[in-house]
């Protein structure tokens, strides 16, 4: 029987998202107001896990695909015909279009509960909301067990901390349990393997702060850089290796992930360290061969325009570092082409970032019909 | 007779730095106040200009040279003595390191100085200033014409507009006329080729919204994007040439610049889009030939925990995106090896980034000895 997620947050939380204690509804921590402010918010229907999504409260791949499970389940709770199912799933899979996340968790859901015995759609419905959050912590788990792997092979001959650099935020906070790229960081620690972080800032959104309020919870010896800092670091073979999560990867093994990631893939390459993306199987899109056709989610000038904090009386702040009259784009993922990885750490190894590696790791899984999801 | 610069600033300002009427102080653009507010500020002795150059009131390698030569004539309109010209030197060649304008500029005023006529030490050091600073302008001026040309080339056959990429500012707000990274860009304008810029944000201190501002006054089409969306527009190829700004150009042709430029560079090789330093004279460190020898500048970390800017009623204002026990680290500038240059656009013409390459364009003026400096 699933497990996750059960009861509420340990004090201080580790866990971004976790059933109610009613049973059916979810509890989160409101993302956007991190690294300052702890907020629990109860998400009771699908109108309110929509724009808990929309709104990035809750963010991260992984945990974004567990809780448009959970929005879908609360939707057949109030109606469980058809027409209210595709509805629902059809609101979820328009919130945000780039994790493949949230399109594989929609569609176990509705399966789960078309494949349902009469009257027990919603029944069905949580059992697999269940299942994918036991599933997504134990990938978790296990990417930090294979990852560690490599970190302890990097650490040998060293007198240093191995050199990490990661990018946006995969940890516990955009999965469930231990990250997908911080899994390995987590499991060093663990082990006493001695690291440390450097955590790219992530404009626009800065979820590099998230990382650094993580990483300072689990006592991680880290760093927070501006993005424009990694290259340099590169160079000067500051870092050991680069690890980051994933949004969606082609079943070619082509990465894609929040924007920025490109470039530092490109500076890893040319400093020649290894750079790795934390790869669960529910971010692979095994009907993806062209990483052109990923759609990546362009998002409100806004969010590059003023920028949220707290001043130095603790008061919750927007500012804008501009004048208002320029023009602002806002991509918010771009895609690492599988050349650029040294390889991917999913649940079941590392592998090559190619369709064989892919395949080896995933054997029958590959491929699936897009035209039968 | 050199005639830079004079005068008031016009309205609406379109130079940094102005002898103020009394004929010896100068006025400035305080450009920690830019874009939101156009503050006016008289600097009359050597501390102030050091303290504008160190909090950045002026920035910008060339008008730094410029500022701190203006800075020594006012030292040594208190005391003209050899003893007082050696440290207030000193004082100014302290105040940052990376930009080789600041030496360059300081040892030919005091040069000047130390070569007067008794009792003429002031007049030959204002002089000299006056001259480097015309010098400056026309460098800026021809930089704009010779690149002027590259984006006619790249006009040719193109329906849209030629899209340049650019970081940080090397407007004319960085100089004192035109901009060396933007001069091609306003030339381009007058001659009404249509060209749009895209306009890197640059942190942690943003100063790609005072490119934003210059453009914005100058009507030319521009968007700003956070520096994380660069490599992906570049990937794209929705950029046609990427123009970089210099603070230490060594005579092997490796730019030191505004951290965030190498990560550019590796961007624009990988996408086949040409990169492009505009370095005028006064950047070029004739004494270096191995990159790793140029000082970087590492400025205090509150630059990337807190965010300066104005809130939605224009108060300004700084905000923190994270907490306070993490920590942050702040280079200021990086290195782009020569081998990543497409070529250096120089007052004397484009060169390849090489010795040989510079040699040409300036023959007789490399090597000069370090030890003669």
């Amino acid at each position: 029987m699933a497990t996750e997620p059960v009861g509420g947050p340990a004090s201080p939380p580790d866990r971004p998202l976790w059933l109610a204690p009613d049973g059916w509804s979810i509890e989160i921590l409101d993302q956007t107001r991190l690294p300052h402010q702890v907020v629990v918010q109860r998400l009771g229907t699908l109108d309110q896990v929509v724009e808990a999504i929309v709104t990035m409260q809750v963010r991260g791949a992984p945990l974004i695909g567990i809780t448009a499970a959970y929005g879908l389940c609360m939707a057949l709770m109030t109606d469980d015909s058809d027409m209210a199912l595709t509805d629902a799933a059809d609101s979820l899979l328009g919130s945000r279009p780039t994790a493949v996340n949230l399109s594989h968790a929609v569609h176990a859901v509705r399966d789960a509960a078309l494949g349902a015995r009469p009257g027990g759609r919603v029944e069905a419905a949580y059992v697999m909301a269940a299942t994918l959050a036991q599933r997504e912590v134990d990938a978790c788990r296990s990417i930090g067990t294979h990852g560690l792997g490599l970190l302890r092979e990097l650490s040998q001959g060293r007198r240093r901390a191995v050199q990490i650099l990661t990018h946006c935020n995969a940890g516990w906070l955009a999965t469930l349990r231990y990250g997908t790229a911080l899994a390995p960081v987590y499991r060093a620690v663990e082990e006493q393997l001695p690291v440390h972080v450097w955590v790219d800032e992530t404009r626009p959104r800065n979820q590099g702060w998230l990382t650094a309020w993580e990483l300072e919870a689990g006592g991680v010896p880290h760093t927070v850089i501006s993005d424009t800092m990694a290259a340099h670091l590169l160079q000067r073979h500051e870092v050991d290796i680069v690890i980051v999560g994933t949004d969606r990867t082609t079943r070619a093994g082509d990465v894609c992930n929040k924007i920025g990631t490109l470039s530092l893939a490109l500076a890893a390459r040319d400093a020649g360290v290894p750079f790795y993306a934390a790869v669960p199987s529910s971010s692979i899109d095994w009907s993806l061969d062209d990483w052109r056709a990923i759609p990546l989610e362009e998002r409100g000038e806004e969010e590059v325009r003023w920028i949220r904090g707290v001043d130095a009386t603790g008061l919750r702040r927007e500012v804008s570092p501009g004048g208002t009259a320029s023009q602002v784009r806002n991509l918010a993922f771009d895609v690492t082409p599988s050349r650029l990885l040294t390889g991917l750490i999913t649940e079941r190894g590392i592998c090559p970032a190619t369709r064989e590696g892919l395949s080896e790791c995933f054997p029958g899984l590959e491929p699936i019909d897009p035209s039968t999801r």
